[in-house]
């Protein structure tokens, strides 16, 4: 789903990586981590993609709601098991979204 | 491949889409515009992701870089034939990249 978020300004988080070949619960984690980002204060929308590069765009009001995210408990495990076993390498980008504009048929 | 961008800031267009069934010489056009993309002034990287959304993000070194590359010719065509045939919807987020961290194995 393509994420409606609010007129920008407002923030991304553009999460970039590559899985080792361990799935030991990634999906489960995975799920249970959109949910819970999507019940964070400041959380605008996210939008996710995946075959040998995962991409998910997650969108934030402003930074304090981005570092609450970081620091979030379970996330702060989950962040912690996917560098022991979920990914290979990963790129997280921090982003002021200035404008946007969209097509549907 | 995660994209080995500089230090930002830095530019990051996301472009998130969700295809119509229409295939149609989509995956060639696809292949050539990110090689056309590739050899444009200030363009620094571009990373992808497709099942049911696919998200596209490319990076650049500022908005005329973008702009530039909005406008040259084979790219305006193909867009026209992504608005005709190949997207049932998308949406397109311009961004400042102000930070990132990494981690690899």
């Amino acid at each position: 789903m393509i994420a409606k978020t609010p007129q920008p300004p407002y923030y991304a988080v553009i999460f970039t990586s590559v899985r080792t070949s361990i799935d030991d619960g990634y999906a489960a984690m995975s799920n249970r981590m959109m949910k819970l980002a999507s019940e964070q204060e400041g959380f605008l929308g996210v939008e996710s993609s995946c075959n040998d590069l995962s991409i998910t765009v997650s969108y934030w009001t402003d930074l304090d709601a981005i570092k609450n995210w970081r620091e979030q408990v379970d996330h702060t495990f989950a962040r912690r098991l996917g560098r022991e076993k979920w990914y290979q390498a990963f790129k997280t980008r921090i982003a002021i979204v200035e404008r946007d504009s969209q097509f549907e048929k």
